[in-house]
């Protein structure tokens, strides 16, 4: 089986127990996370081989960052090393009418000086199907950007299919215009994964105000119309929208539907009762690489990535433990919640 | 007053915390469980006098299960020394979409060789009201389901109630045919308690295909025909349908309906967020058990029964420690949720 | 900025973890709180400055009290030692259908002895704005009744105004009647809390029955007559109504209603998944208090107060750890429960 | 087998997790304890027949308390109910050369308050062997000091052995001098344990100033003149000194001597690392009484006991779970610390 | 590299927390291990490529297992997927004079049931150094047995180094006699560990009585004798022992010999405090197994593989976290115990 | 009471539980802590007023650093805010033959941006007896140092006592050599702190070879030597050298001199079994500055400080939490390890 290769940098994440605030708690449950990584995860959980690649620095939280990898299945072998830190993130879990709050601290990190000839990039796409970026990575420093752009590029060159999330984090684009870059890397993806929020407020792609219903999603229609836009101006095959309505923190509605090949496919919308709601679009983008590697036609992709996206709410730090069984149960609309003994 | 004699197997339980996954966590939260077990452990947190019956290694894991069943009151003087192992359980809390996962390892306990030559029987139904057996210690080995049988015999003998919840686990009866078993001891049950599915699939009992509403509940009707059936069928007094309907992990309707004499006696149906769901049918019989033993009507049977279920749903572990007049409140259907002080 | 003063207890909060029944758990979490403390905790995260006043023992765990009261940036310089035990109460959350318990140890500590010649008062009303008392405080002894009175009679003779909730706890009223001590201090009290089951319990102010919706809420022209009763007959300029309607153990709808001069103003009712509903009224107060130093109009007060309580749902232990800007986005109704990043 | 009695009182134990100071810490571990309860939990894990005499107030956490000695085999069946509240007490754990710290609450606990007629002494010394007394229960009350009085008077009068710790805290004894109410129940002790240095404060019985050695320690001429004059004096045929050498709070010697009918006999001094030495003493008061049940010689019953107490010291919390096999392979000189598996 | 390959079974080990006994905890920290997956897992933190041969059921907890081995780098790609359990064992740490405990759990595990033709040996041989087994996996089942002897003949058949610790465990032994079985594989066996203690009593090897040391230990003239004696008799080149004078079961003297050759080599004697004691033989092999493999000279192969069991005490859970030079750095005997920061 | 003020960047310390490593724990143990600052709360807990000059961010970490201070009693007034991120290290604590580890992540905090200009040296010198500063912060950055060296100039200037201990940490030492710096600064300094191996090694001062004891401890006379020449050279009026004999990472040997106006007095030497060793130099200094602001005499000094210093070894993460009398009990050698209740 041919494997899926992720670029990005990996986070030390630091998640307050429970429902504490970081201001109350003396401990910390810690995990290792990043955008291209959990979708790696995903993947591997599947059964999916998976390499992914960053840089870190050599010291024993990096280690441990690797081992964690290791422990889910990732391929750790185009690991450079280098850089003097590693990225941390504070979190704590919001509930109710209360946010969840992430302070990020991810100011230069190995990968924020990773380059190009860092990497032995016959080794990462030797037998490779697929690779996974985001949003994230390039905005962390111009050489990230440039690395990424830069692995995107040798990717198309190399027939080997490119997933983006773009994954807009406002607060980490500093140096660059993120339009301006996501512009220039666009013309590299097959397949790009947004919301309509980021479509309007980043590529000023948007539907018609009538589209919005009133608990102020954007409808079926309104959807097709940004996804079309977005494929027809931008170049990717598949254009994904993933779709939430926040009830309050604890309560959320979500689903999604992808454009492919010019035509709309709708999911269900589920409603969710939160356990952990980060990563359930690197789970939903996991779903859309497993769907295409297996074949899927484009309805049960939209079915099996959504499912993949629903169940990681139930899941507890970021990297999304459903074996392709379990999504498909959910994604075929059996029975759940039963108890498995 | 007079006790209440329960027959089964212990289990170490072993449970991922919060809602991680097996493969997440590096600890786990330990109680000791057993569907008998809980029924006596519910019935001795409301003050009703108890013996298990058991066999257990000679352990210091199995002397914790032992002082654990102490803790909650249950008498333990019957518990009988043999076989080289107690049984294990790993679970793993579901949530949302995800259901929760039990591994079982039940293989060669010191049950699966107990003989009814191990115990004390006059000593164990001396001053006994009723004996609690369930469909999952004959399912574990044929010594286990000898011993069953030979207890519920002896049980008629002497005048006990026995009380028995089929409690099917398809992943453990592997010897023989759970139907078989059933009819051959289901003369000498007093009082019986299944699902509807259960009834289908195990004794081949089933309403008319319209009976079932649309959320897929069978309705009050197609209850009292499968209870009815059942009772007329193999002759216990007592046949009582517990009725779930799945939400998700995180929410249930629960509800249940007993046929006394023939006649059919119906709870509320409860919305249910839930903390711990294992052990409400469980709850549910010592709530039937308890009433019978102070003379409650039918109907009152029913919610009080209900509502020991119900409030198991919210207690973390599989024993309810929820005492009499806690469950007669709610079944009474007054105020709850507020906090008392 | 003017300070806020608070007169009452400290407890030592013994919370079994999670779910966890008193009986079912090994380790506590510890908090210390107490309904006036909680009060001046939500202004001191609002950055009001605040002076706790109570009488608390020379022991160590009276030392960590006082350090919590620091962390949250309480002044403490007021405390007085004295007595020989500190309050203790044992705590067990409930949840679905199972109601929370509180097992309460408030006999005979520091507080219960002590006298207004402990104190400063001159210090202590230095550059006060109000003074936040309630009616847990003089429930716990004579010696702790009548220096609650001399605190209010003080702040009135300096102008600094007294906000009062009743925190009406039956089983700590021993040794006289709540009603008779209320109508003692009313005449010094200018904002008063209480909710309508109280009003009629214990100051026999009642609205027609007709009134009261179908849920068992009283609606909202019952919330006017019985807080325009409670502001004309007793003098408060403010009467403030905390409205719950409790679902279960796990869910709420909460809001609340303010008379002011006597004119009504009413909150949204919000719909609340409950992580910590205890100290809900108590940042209800804080938030009364902070609106009215800062010169909100009432409809502004009335939001941003009853914002400041449904965000406490969401907050584990007593304190409500929410600043001014997120309560005040609650109230202005934008956008909850996404993750801030 | 005959039971031994215990009369005293329940403390829920509030420890500080690790080596973490009051002040640091936000969770407890609780446990549930009492000088006379140690000592008949230490006899119920060595298979003694045990019967725990107390009065508990009926809430919750005296529940807790109750299930817990159950949970240790200790019978609970004459445990009155009354008084408001029961004792707690905070520990911090000492290392190095920092002193372990008690902050006790005992004050007004539902045993100050117990009288001799609360209890049913007939049942209580039904089939009894011995009963357990301390110094402690009498300091906390008059009524405590008269019910244990009256308790040991019983014992005597029934021919039920009487052992009793003097357990001195300074901090207890408020109302009334130790001296003259231990002279007061001394006729009635069989069995009495002390250390020199409370033998001299309190009962004024001393060894010359030649007899210490350069350690501080009393040597074992000094130990048996000390025994001998109390023995001599009071009357009890056996009285026990305990020896320890506090090298730090994490190391220790430790060791017991005992004056039996006027014979002295000496255990060997262990070096010990200390994980829990509360309730050595207890421990080793367990050894002597299941020495003297067993009918083991003098010489055997100072090594068993001392055995007893040594092991205590490494067992968290109070309760010694060591068997009696365990202590006797420790005091006979075999082999320890390996492995067992 | 080439890699070191290891045979044996998993275990799922499950460990009362801190000093707690198991009828204290109600949590356990879980961790994998295995005396052969410990030497390599120790191997692998030295940056030695390894691969675990074993057989393991197809369940979630398996799973676990095989994440765990991942985590650490261990190669998985042979482990067989079979039979229905997965061994379990319950661990107590002992302290000071109390010894620490397992309750093995290790009947019929997917080793138990494995057969030489579950493994594909071209794949597991394939450029492989050296082979890992112990006295452990063969005591297991008589297929573990013939497996386990398959294996070392396959291995001395393609010139791979077969490293085997005798590992006497007298509880697992229950099929076979221990001596005959080694007697069967030792002609297959290149390094060969063992104590002198399992010398005698298994293989009837000892030294005259004037070797032992006041203390018990046997002098290095006698460890000489034995390893000798050893090597003549069955054959390997390389034969260990490993010495401990067990203080207590917090502190503990601990070093090796090794006998290469013919020649006897000594390392020091190092006090050690006990964090973990379990493993160390297991470290000490693959130190044994790293020297050899990077050359070492056999006074230097002695010092490193003893540094690496020390270092093993300090070290939670068995497997060895210790990077090689860290262990040189010990065994040149620099500096240690201060902060690297 | 004059104040005592510091100056330095504060850490978010992550402990992993226990003696895990980094590569195995999921939980972090969090506290915060800096040099300077664990002086300050040492002082603070000994009732001498503080006040904590640092520079933060706007974050939510950030704030719950401050919070931490304030529980500890120190005046946060004066902290500024600017910069993007907060300090960060990891720890894993030793123990037997291993070494404890740090990860330091000190880039670019607050502090390595901090200027004179964003602070009120007026208000943070107002009322101040004493300013702590040390070689850590220096280290940071140019800026950090330049503030440094300013600080310690105005405290001259306006005749606050300067005490600085020069914590050499050579990983942090990057920009600039340390030697250069601290002779610039030294002329400032009215009390320095350091340890012979740092005055070898950055000063240039040492003692002759044979002041060496066989356990490599410098002698008595080596120390005054030391001391004395660093007096001379550089002006101090006190020089302090601490001392220490690492046995291993669990057990030490520690104790100190002080070189005051050119006479050399000395502490015992104490051995330690340690619990948390890092600040014990920082408890030191602390007990050096309290010594001074209560005019103890150079050996009560000498001995007090030390006291403070061993008692940390005994406390948890970083502050010393050590009441002057129990400093004073321990320094004038009565007895200590007991249990005070």
């Amino acid at each position: 089986m041919k494997k899926v290769v992720g670029l990005g940098d990996m986070i030390c994440g630091l998640n307050a127990p429970g429902y504490l605030k970081l201001i109350q708690t003396d401990r910390f449950d810690v995990f290792y996370t990043g955008a291209e990584a959990n979708v790696l995860a995903a993947l591997s959980y599947m059964n999916v081989p998976t390499d992914f690649v960053t840089r870190l620095p050599d010291n024993d939280i990096a280690k441990a960052a690797v081992a964690n990898l290791r422990k889910y299945g990732l391929g750790t072998s185009h690991i450079a090393t280098g850089g003097s830190r590693m990225a941390v993130m504070f979190v704590e879990t919001g509930a109710a009418q209360r946010s969840s709050k992430v302070v990020f601290d991810r100011y230069n990190t190995g990968v924020c000086g990773m380059k190009p000839s860092h990497f032995d990039w016959d080794g990462i796409f030797d037998n490779a199907d697929t690779i996974v970026i985001s949003g994230i990575t390039p905005a962390l420093s111009p050489d990230a950007a440039t690395t990424t752009l830069y692995a995107a590029e040798e990717a198309r060159k190399r027939g080997v299919f490119v997933s983006c999330d773009i994954n807009y984090r406002a607060s980490l684009w500093s140096y660059e215009d993120c339009r301006i870059y996501m512009e220039k890397i666009l013309p590299y993806i097959d397949q790009f994964i947004i919301n309509e929020d980021h479509a309007k407020k980043i590529l000023g792609v948007s539907a018609p105000g009538d589209c919005y219903q009133e608990n102020g999603l954007l409808n079926d229609d309104g959807c097709d119309i940004v996804a079309k836009e977005i494929s027809g101006r931008y170049g990717p095959g598949t254009v994904a929208l993933t779709r939430r309505l926040t009830i309050s923190a604890s309560d959320t509605v979500w689903g999604a539907m992808i454009c492919e090949n010019g035509r709309p496919y709708h999911s269900r919308m589920y409603s969710i009762h939160v356990v952990g709601r980060i990563g359930a679009g690197d789970a939903f983008a996991a779903g859309l690489i497993y769907s295409r590697m297996n074949g899927f036609d484009p309805q049960k992709k939209t079915d099996f990535a959504t499912a993949c996206g629903v169940l990681k709410h139930s899941i507890s730090m970021d990297f999304n433990l459903v074996s392709a069984s379990e999504a498909l149960e959910l994604a075929e609309n059996r029975d759940y919640g039963r108890v498995n003994r």
